[in-house]
């Protein structure tokens, strides 16, 4: 008799393990296929709650699964932790600094970055959030100036480092901005000898005319109210026009003004992954105005149906023509639709296009305070912070036992403890112990 | 009537925000003085849990303590985030970047750093362990380890990769090889494709003819077989002779042998802070060996009783002439010593000698195995292991609300979960996205 061959199985390849990527690997789980999901990070963020390991509340680890623990016992997947350098469509592979990856379908689920519009030379000046290490420098850069407030004489410096700038007034602004409020006001207020830290200014910048500008408008209101209330400084119809060191130069109705800030944080715009534009070079997609992939309704690429974009580098509009938001879930709708797709085609069938199913968005401005728009439901305060806080906690679960860490979470919140606010620096070497230079200075008051 | 002048507080200085420094300043809680805590950090870390951070178990939060919240009601201390530069025996003051601190009494607590014996070119081979960057550091380079020997091909390079070096068995070797052995047989066994992590080598290299050399000898011998069964490879009377790159010489019995070995750790050997150099150089104090300042049996430098020097950083004799040892322990109670004298000497008194009392010595290698001697009775096991978490969940939680996270600890433990795996570089650049290069390789198998 002759040997029975397994015909080759269908090879998917994932680039990215972000909601997208990790929603679509996790959905293939019983299909009879072989996944590579590969990530040049070992670990799936949970982006949403970036801002709180920003401002002390969680660590890094808090808000990390590490890939291969979430996919450990899925066995049709393999974890690949590295950069995803190129595509070639015509020989269906992804290339990789180890060599290249043969796909017959290929997944694409980068991100995106954070977007100066054509101001690059901000970006020391105004760190954004997108990355655990850029977390980790909002943290150091956060607590270092209520340090280094605390030894400066200088009353005018001393203003300068107890001001603190959110440029951006979506979510994330709204969130930072909240947080850095509650941190001046409650958290750090017994800390201090020589500062008040309630004396700490805290400004939001929006250049529209509302925060929260894709919510409804009354819950734009319910948010900047619960802003004022802790002690933010909200500016809409403001733009940034100049960022240099300390020094922001705001316009307001054709009005210039110069501030000084030492602590200037960047929420204003994303810009797609690099890999858009790779894709947009292979296949002669179309991209949008940040970078996104312009994909068709099914969420592949034009004329390449075997190459799919999902999440935020994907640029996929309703029936109506409106882009879907970068949000968690549409991703994570995007990843499970796409495999779904597959699926049905390695059976020789197909789906209905795309469609997003909303079940509402959740912002959070501080303790007790939130806005929700659940169905055209609008929610503010305690319920809506409370809400906020199970759906948040049930995502986190459901990726990995984070449960214990959420009981901190929760238990930090209520009391106002911010138990991560540790500066580690990024820049100092690991080993360097402390040197001690043999350098007298004058007397100084401390 | 005249205004009643209040005569000036005496001032404390301490510098360095460790066990030493940090019991001392909490034990002049009710005293009438100024005291000054200067630290270059901004949290106490608790270091007898580092191991932890560098395996993946716990986050650099988990121990570590922001000092202005320990010590925040406490109002007659102020916590400086600085770097002490020298010190001025004659006008009693600490310099400085930001200029000279007046002091009646100092007590310079800065600790010590890891020591190569004159090989300091092995530092950047082999790192240590002594600060949050160190662990953040060895916890890279162990994950990473696996991931690139996931996509290794080549038998000898995803050999020496797979291979983990402990240099040192004391206690921290000890930890960190039993840990690294419970991530290679457990937490890990189901996370890989290509690789069975259960066939990594970890040696455990001492010079001496045990581990744990302090301990009794049946207590090094329990050590060992847990070890053992753990899956280390223990190599007693074992010297490392060079270290270059990933090859690793060892000399045992005049025999030399070389292995390849990606990651190596050390922990071998410690020396005190440059500070110690400072006050040798200031006040003529002579240091031993390893650069420990030679204290009085007060704890005084000679010659200068307002100056003290406590923990790591001095060596005091007991009354049969032999050094304390380095541990957490004796600096708290050097610490809480010095409080006390200082406060005695302010009402015209004096106290006998220091004395340190020992409880009892603790090591653990791994779940359900440690070693304990508490006043000459000999654990081991289950039972030693009982006693080691409860004692650290105490100290714990003795200096913030750690108990949450204790809990979420004792849950890694039981499960063999390690939710803080994640591989963060140092030496990436805050911000960064995910670049793209347009580069083709040769197909590879993954």
């Amino acid at each position: 008799m002759e040997p029975v061959t397994q015909p080759p199985k269908h090879r998917v390849v994932i680039i990215g393990g972000g909601f997208g990527g990790l929603y679509a690997a996790q959905s293939l789980k019983n299909a009879d296929v072989d996944v590579t999901l590969i990530d040049k990070r070992n670990f799936h963020l949970f982006q949403p709650l970036l801002y709180q390991v920003a401002t002390g509340n969680l660590s890094p680890a808090d808000i990390s699964s590490p890939l291969r623990s979430i996919l450990s016992r899925q066995k049709n997947v393999r974890v690949l932790m590295e950069e995803a350098t190129d595509i070639d469509p015509e020989t269906q592979q992804v290339m990789t600094s180890r060599g290249a990856i043969p796909y017959d379908s290929l997944i694409v689920a980068t991100g995106v970055s954070h977007h100066y519009f054509g101001n690059d030379q901000w970006k020391d000046d105004a760190p954004g959030l997108k990355t655990i290490e850029d977390a980790i420098e909002m943290r150091r850069r956060i607590f270092s100036a209520f340090e280094a407030a605390e030894k400066e004489t200088d009353p005018e410096k001393r203003k300068a480092l107890l001001t603190f700038v959110v440029v951006g007034g979506g979510p994330t602004g709204v969130e930072l901005a909240g947080a850095i409020a509650e941190l001046a006001n409650h958290t750090l207020k017994q800390d201090f000898r020589s500062i008040d830290t309630t004396e700490a200014q805290i400004l939001l910048i929006e250049g529209l005319d509302r925060v929260l500008p894709p919510y409804p408008a009354d819950l734009s209101v319910k948010a900047a109210e619960s802003l004022t209330k802790l002690g933010v400084t909200v500016r809409t119809k403001t733009k940034v026009t100049q960022i240099d060191g300390d020094n922001l130069t705001l316009e307001y109705d054709e009005t210039r003004e110069t501030i000084s800030a030492k602590t200037i944080l960047w929420a204003a715009g994303v810009k797609a992954s690099g890999v858009g534009r790779v894709i947009s070079d292979r296949t002669g997609a179309s991209l949008d105005r940040v970078g996104r992939v312009m994909v068709e309704s099914d969420l592949s690429v034009p004329n390449h149906p075997s190459i799919f974009v999902i999440g935020d580098l994907a640029h996929c509009a309703d029936p109506e023509g409106k882009p879907y938001p970068g949000v968690a879930p549409v991703a994570m709708q995007e990843g499970k639709y796409v495999a779904r797709l597959i699926k049905a085609r390695l059976s020789g069938q197909s789906l209905p296009r795309f469609l997003y199913k909303e079940f509402g968005s959740l912002a959070v401005i501080g303790q007790n305070a939130a806005v929700a728009n659940l169905g055209g439901v609008h929610l503010s305060g305690f319920i809506a912070w409370f809400i906020w806080i199970v759906a948040h906690i049930y995502f986190l679960i459901e990726f990995d036992n984070k449960l214990v860490v959420m009981i901190q979470w929760v238990w930090n919140y209520v009391t106002r403890s911010r138990g991560a606010r540790i500066i580690t620096d990024t820049t100092l070497v690991p080993g360097e112990s402390p040197s001690v230079r043999s350098r007298k200075e004058e007397p100084v008051n401390v």
